[in-house]
């Protein structure tokens, strides 16, 4: 088979720091089958560059807005301490958690309690005890009962509530990312209940100083008109609320999985930003997960098993959905590349993991260059929502970290 | 409102160790309430009782056919040790295990290693080394690649093989859990690659001395034609083989999930291996997690959130899909209980975690009596593929697990 156009090198995905060098992958200025080598696998890389990089885009394009604003890095995207600590120390952004665990791990790892923005759903009132002993943390409600549950602990306190726009996206039509939008979802405050939200607020003496709102995730420029809507939307809310200071707008940056996506164009995103929140004097927050650590990992594992079944080439790895299960409950493609390019033919290949799940398959009839067993392939895109997924499921658990610089 | 039929005690999944007493859930011969309190939550509760009785009607069944059997517990379903340290103590069965660490822990809780039947999927050679220190460990190798690594290592040892009928059964039409099938899936192998699996064992004078099938999960009496059509299906493949001393007919056996679903019949089940394997002088080997564990499990969540949003009425609880993952992996009903009985009206309520996704829902529009903040509620089937497949997700991964006997 001659390599269809999409196999030659250089493929969409490869940029400075992620590329071949005479056939072999390199990651972070260094050669990725030597880190296989020398960690084992499964491995997850991270680029300590790559997240700067990622992060200093997103803070310039709200620089561009000319409108104050607050970054923060919403943590459930990946934990590992030495990612949060490198933000911590070098000041890059604020953390945003949500759970009372997340807030001592991030203050663990050197952010400060003033840096943590607090949203979380099915919030317990032992939850809120803990997380009241951090009298700098900023909490936003996300329902009328924790309003009620908060202000009879900490009457008079600040606090930002998390409303519902009822309308959203998800990566593409994937429903099992909707947020919000036509069907009522768990998230927030509602229209319906909004005014009964800021009176309960009154009655314990809450200050309301902040809206949030967190509606899909994976936006990529196509979603960019949904964008805008939800903004006007905001906006709506926004002016019910007097003395308002900040908007938390939530996450949902995207980044590319296949060839075929077109990258979100931060310009225009925060043009849109600009455009509605211009002259209301509010700060403008943000805080991203997958944007600012998905493309900063790649996933090492090795070829134990090349298999053909019926009529169809499997390629077995060391590492199952329960490491990186983003295929598994999201239906997200998530790329295999070969970290060595060897010469040959490129054929479709089915790669699936060691677990003894039907769904633990990684991708379906994908193009590859030959892969030999004891290869190292590598899954791009695996630094968010991968580890601080990970299950233990068939002990197959086991995974290392690595912070490059 | 008036209560429903179906809401009127006794409820469908009522038996003499899960049922009301006068309004109070009791589990095993306690009041789960008092359990709760005890324990916090979330909890799993297990009945070793139920297990012990599971087990049982597994074996009476086996033992009806007349033929030599062992049965296997599936320790991917539920590793809690005290689960299998009663298990190996009681000499209830032997286990299936699929990872290394998996044979290591089994062993660790009592079980010898004759007793433990591996079988896995994209097996490594360091696997391979490690599960060969397990001298007695019965090992079926699901791939033509596994055999001849086994081969080289250990040459002269009895094998079986994993083959893939090429039909099978999920729940219901789930495709997520289908293990074969008119699709190529990733297990086992296919009578295309039948003779070169033979002829490799061959050359590494490896002896075949097991067939091993697994076709699916959640049979219940709906699913009984298609299990026959396996069954002679597997007797094909087991006619090729001289010398062949067991079929092992993998797991699969399902438990009711809802009102509508009908009980797997055991002695039907059972018949068809009679009829299928009578006079072939096979021992029938099986190996079941789900019908072992699953109805012998409780989860307690505490409500910490009962809110309206937009027309749907919601309950938020202390635990989320990341350690009871069913609903969000295989869209599995999950049936969330109240423990306590108030009197009130029954009304739909839609059951939460405290995850931030929207995936992060157990039930929806699920009619229950009236519920307050702070009660308990149970769910019910949650002993299989829950606290096993559990993850530190927003790192709300905490939960204690309490075997009851
Ligand atoms: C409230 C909130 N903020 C931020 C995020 C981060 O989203 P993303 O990683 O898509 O940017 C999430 C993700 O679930 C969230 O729920
Ligand atoms: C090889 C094998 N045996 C047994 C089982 C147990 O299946 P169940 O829990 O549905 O009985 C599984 C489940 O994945 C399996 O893969």
């Amino acid at each position: 088979m001659p390599m269809p156009e999409s196999m030659v090198p250089p493929f969409w995905w490869e940029r400075e720091q992620l590329c071949y060098d005479r056939g072999n992958l390199r990651f972070a200025g260094e050669g990725v089958q030597e880190l296989a080598r020398r960690f084992g696998t499964p491995t997850f890389l991270y680029s300590g560059r790559r997240i700067r990089e990622n992060l200093a885009r997103v803070e310039a394009a709200l620089k561009s807005t000319g409108l104050a604003h607050r970054l923060h890095y919403a943590m459930k995207a990946n934990r590992f301490a030495p990612i949060l600590t490198l933000m911590a120390t070098e000041r890059l952004c604020g953390i945003d958690a949500c759970s009372p665990e997340e807030v001592m791990h991030a203050t663990g790892c050197g952010f400060k309690e003033t840096d943590i923005s607090y949203t979380a759903t099915a919030v317990s009132n032992s939850d809120l005890d803990a997380l009241l002993r951090f009298e700098g943390l900023h909490m936003n409600c996300d329902a009328v009962s924790t309003i009620r549950r908060l202000g009879q602990r900490a009457p008079g306190r600040k606090i930002g509530l998390r409303i519902n726009p009822a309308m959203g996206v998800g990566y593409g039509e994937n429903e099992r990312l909707h947020y919000s939008g036509e069907a009522t979802t768990k998230f927030g405050i509602y229209k319906e209940q909004f005014e009964e939200a800021l009176e309960t607020a009154r009655e314990h003496n809450l200050t309301v100083t902040t809206l949030h709102l967190h509606t899909g995730c994976g936006y990529l420029s196509q979603q960019l008109p949904v964008w805008e809507t939800i903004l006007a939307e905001a906006k709506t809310f926004a002016s019910k609320i007097p003395g308002l200071e900040r908007i938390n707008l939530g996450g949902g940056l995207g980044v590319p999985h296949t060839k075929d996506d077109t990258p979100l164009d931060l310009s225009a995103w925060a043009a849109a930003i600009k455009r509605t929140f211009e002259g209301s004097g509010l700060t403008i927050e943000v805080e991203p997960g997958d944007y600012i650590v998905k493309d900063a990992g790649l996933l090492l594992l090795s070829v134990n098993t090349v298999e053909t079944r019926q009529a169809t080439r499997y390629i077995g790895v060391d590492g199952g959905f329960n490491i990186a299960v983003e295929p598994a409950f999201y239906k997200l493609p998530f790329e295999p590349v070969a970290t060595r390019l060897r010469q040959g033919d490129t054929a479709p290949v089915t790669v699936v993991g060691n677990i003894n799940e039907a769904l633990d398959v990684f991708a379906e009839h994908h193009p590859m260059p030959p892969i030999h067993e004891e290869d190292t392939i590598a899954l791009i895109n695996s630094g968010a929502y991968a580890s601080s997924m990970s299950s233990n499921h068939c002990m197959r658990g086991q995974f290392r970290e690595v912070l490059l610089f």
